[in-house]
């Protein structure tokens, strides 16, 4: 991860999409209608030490649905549901910090992410992400969606930047 | 997949089963009889995909419980359940729509699905379908039932018709 | 499975433990204590094939839960639960139905399977079994529990005496 | 396991995280808030043989819900949850049952649980347990959290106690 390093270092904004990386990317749903995902237990250890380093994080999800919302509260990072376009969302949470798109990291995992990792310094994938979206990241994580590859990810700008 | 290329081009209607195909095959039961099972998210880009070159979509599924119904409407694709019968409805699903079977795609995975497959110009199977069908499918996609098949299947029809 | 056709063709009792052979051996647990399992859709299949070759099913467990009469309720397999002595459970079966143990299955994964897997002419353990118990079956599937164990026994019955 | 089986015979009190221990780390949310986890039948087992030779159990867990008191009532086995300090509640725990921490085991497997591993006579870790404090175990085990690592733990004490 030598050459990365600079990278980690400078991020000061990360930027999240929800399904495919807080999740498996699969979605659970009843007779009802009603939805549930499945997250994983140590991406909260992630986001902590994120906010140790002073790294702000926003979740952008393209979903309408209130599971993103129910999960960002518990982990306690904003978010901003039912985007139709998450770049121009992307931008707005980097400038309203004053932060450049060169400072901030953006992981995400299928086609509807591709702007958004190609307009940031640090763009990183899940390894399960979907092939067409694969080949613009800077950063392949070793874990999948849902698996923990938000706390790989934190771990290390963390590990970079105490 | 060169040999499939013209299949590909050909197709005017998809028709899905669906557990095993848009799930993977598994359903949660609760105390209360009620049940749900686990899609996957990637698999709405790919029918999105399927409309943008017109091609049509329905699921026909032989179970009669309400999920498919609830998961055929938030990927507003049209559905029918609690069939005797699959390859009747897609007899009449294909010819209310002009096509010939010939045109028509069908992905299944198990033995209620091997008239259907039988009868269509391209037979698809999953990675993960049950032996006695699997050697009717003209095409056997790399990802399982519930892991995103359907993107799969959906993306080679659009990136030949595109 | 040559040697053991004759014991396939005699079989005219199938009995299944439920969790761990129908079920992954996993429970869902929510906060309100309500609990759900994971089937798989592929074992209706296999039930509905000994049913054709006049083979009984019954389904014997120690679980108190409601969620295994739930299921076998929409199966349309006999069952019992709550159940101290599994064996005990098991002999009555057989009697009332005039079948002698040799010709009685059953399949089960844990330490609780243990007397029934001795006690009859084909003891069978899905691919997962405890390994207590794996040594006790004359049958080791090559499908895990939950994941289409019991069709595969089914289907393999269903094609010796069929 | 030969180097281990001091250890094993002299356990008094074998202490357990929840999360990642019992569950596979992972937590299902739905659209109102509400959690659910996937445990292990196998592993009430391991927790009645432990009963068997008189060793005690008790879950000791960071997280707030509720989910792990209903869980430990259905294993009947005792737990405190919502700790900020899990260390200070392992103390008291051996210390209100006269056990020294040279005869406490604990199974963990993220990094608030480290304090725990490194008081403890026995620490032990699930196979997946988080890379930083998989190096803080004495016994690393086979079967990954909620895959029936409790189980294998507790077998291996009852064996070497029995």
């Amino acid at each position: 991860m030598n050459e990365l390093d600079p990278l980690l270092s400078g991020v000061r904004l990360a930027v999240f999409d929800f399904d495919g990386v807080f999740t498996d990317n699969h979605v659970w749903v009843n007779e009802r209608g009603e939805e549930a995902v499945r997250c994983c237990r140590a991406d909260g250890f992630g986001l902590h030490r994120l906010r140790e380093v002073g790294v702000e994080s926003v979740i952008l999800t393209t979903e309408a649905v209130p599971i993103v919302a129910v999960r960002a509260r518990k982990l306690e990072v904003e978010c901003r549901h039912g985007l139709a376009d998450k770049l121009a969302a992307l931008r707005e949470e980097a400038e309203r910090r004053g932060v450049s798109l060169e400072e901030t990291a953006f992981l995400g995992n299928d086609i509807n992410d591709a702007a958004c990792l190609e307009a940031v310094g640090l763009a990183v994938v899940p390894a399960d992400a979907w092939p067409e979206v694969a080949g613009l990241a800077r950063w392949t994580l070793e874990r999948r969606g849902g698996e923990g590859c938000v706390r790989e990810f934190c771990d290390a700008v963390w590990a970079a930047q105490r």
